[in-house]
């Protein structure tokens, strides 16, 4: 008999269809389990697989006695109490870089996108204001992309990727990690003086209680009224009120969001905003990176299931 | 007094700003220079001011006996006779390279806005579809850029920019080009050729009488259901009506166009398309292309009117 895996967060069934080939799958399609399958189907799991995004506490793991491992589809694990897992001696994994190139390519559509004002671009070709010579502020020529001053917060794979991708573009990079690394980009020791030097902020950090709200009000008008921020790593790490406000009163020029603090939800004082270029969450989603994740999601299970270490474990906190 | 200097097309008033203090400017406006001004001002033209896609043949130069030199805004000259201007012995100028990072940028703005989809993904955020979980096709995951073949038609300093700013995506990169570079990029000796081996055509080649409509239906049937055009060169290289076509029947999967057969008109057939994103001719748009086009043409100006040769001047054919 197959091995039951538990999905607990909702995922599109395209996506589970190389797990359901090896695994039997227990599909809570982001329903509260216990809605979904008996308290003895449940006694029973193992495994499950989640969004690294979707909530996942001490009290859910209570719900499975015999639970071993919580893989996470993706990079991110921001929902996952590690400690939680670590006292019940539940191994956590993710898919660490299978998305970086496709989430780094998500950045720069957005930055370019919101810097370019493609969409008022677009607009301003398809209503016909430009075949009949209407004035707009599109006409007025803003920064381009050499000699622009790139700040990327966070240096893992996701942040390198996007540091290699602009410094091609000509433009200036910046970074501010707790880490100092050998790379050929200027170190900042601080993000406020990373905020201070540049005019994109990219948020590449891996979010956590530690980054929850970091860019905030103060670090919105060090960006300056020609700044942008650009968000693909989670909506936590902005204060989005804060953003709204910036946005609003202009103390920023732009910003562009993969991510937002309720997903799916975006605030109607965010959506409203002609200045931001929206995406709904599909940084990691390419056809390259998926296959990459489910092959990291494949490695993590069949290694548990045989009781060996998880091939992509997160370090426990 | 200050040199005399014709503003044959229609530029913003901001763009001239650095022009009218050296020389006195004769605006047209855009409109035929005869219906501005006397035949007596037109006859004492010695040089002119324009847009490289603004026609100027024969019969329009003759309008100006003394004319000594046609210099373009921009890197084209496609508009100009190069013949009739060299037999009557004027010299045609233009801003070479001065554009090429920002038309580069947004050539890859177009291919990732495109590629990416990122019209559809920001409507569905803006319509609060996302937040309810409508399906939509945006949903399906597409090809992200790491190992896509992306075809740049044109070697000139625009082809250059965007092939190296698509090799830092961990593309595949090819081109074709009259001429075959010592580049780490796979040169193709046919434009048929490179449209069978690329999923995304970047056109990038001078345009003239010999690259009218190069890219036909043929070219874009090349590139298959999966392939893209992104056009930041001139509307001539595509033949427009058969690229309606191709994205009506989803021939090809998208295109990215920053420039039209007819500027400023773009055809309601391609206007009504969801697979295309589009910009009103703002490739060299930026507030440093703009500094260094301006540069060119006050170094062409200054040198034509102290009787040397333009520092900036085309070959004539």
């Amino acid at each position: 008999m197959a091995d039951k895996v538990l999905i607990y967060s909702r995922f599109p069934k395209t996506m589970m269809a190389r797990f359901a080939e090896r695994f039997e799958l227990l599909d809570t399609g982001g329903k509260p389990a216990r809605e979904v399958f008996s308290a003895d189907e449940l006694g029973g799991i193992r495994a499950m697989l989640t969004a690294g995004g979707t909530p996942l506490g001490a009290e859910a793991m209570d719900l499975f006695p015999k639970l071993g491992a919580i893989v996470c589809y993706g990079t991110g694990y921001d929902g996952i109490d590690l400690k939680a897992a670590a006292a019940r001696n539940i191994a956590v994994g993710h898919s660490p870089g299978a998305n970086a190139a496709s989430v780094a390519d998500i950045a720069m559509t957005l930055m370019l996108a919101t810097t370019r004002r493609i969409l008022v671009a677009d607009q301003y070709v398809r209503s016909g204001d430009w075949a009949a010579s209407k004035p707009s502020p599109m006409m007025r020529p803003q920064a381009g992309m050499p000699g622009r001053r790139i700040g990327v917060y966070g240096m893992g794979e996701i942040g390198r990727k996007i540091a290699a991708r602009c410094a091609a573009f000509e433009s200036k990079i910046g970074y501010f990690s707790r880490t100092k690394y050998d790379l050929p980009y200027q170190y900042f020791p601080t993000l406020e003086a990373l905020a201070d030097w540049c005019s994109v902020l990219m948020i590449a950090v891996r979010a956590g209680d530690e980054t929850q709200h970091v860019v905030n009000a103060d670090i919105l008008g060090r960006l300056g009224a020609d700044g942008y921020v650009v968000n693909i790593s989670r909506g936590s790490v902005i204060d989005q009120q804060a953003l709204v406000a910036a946005l609003t009163d202009k103390t920023i020029a732009g910003a562009g969001l993969d991510v937002f603090e309720k997903e799916p939800h975006a605030p109607d004082a965010l959506t409203a905003l002609p200045n931001v270029v929206f995406a709904p969450h599909l940084g990691g989603h390419t056809l390259e990176s998926h296959v990459a994740m489910q092959n990291c999601v494949l490695a993590n299970l069949g290694a548990f299931f045989e009781g060996k270490r998880l091939p992509y474990g997160v370090k426990s906190a």
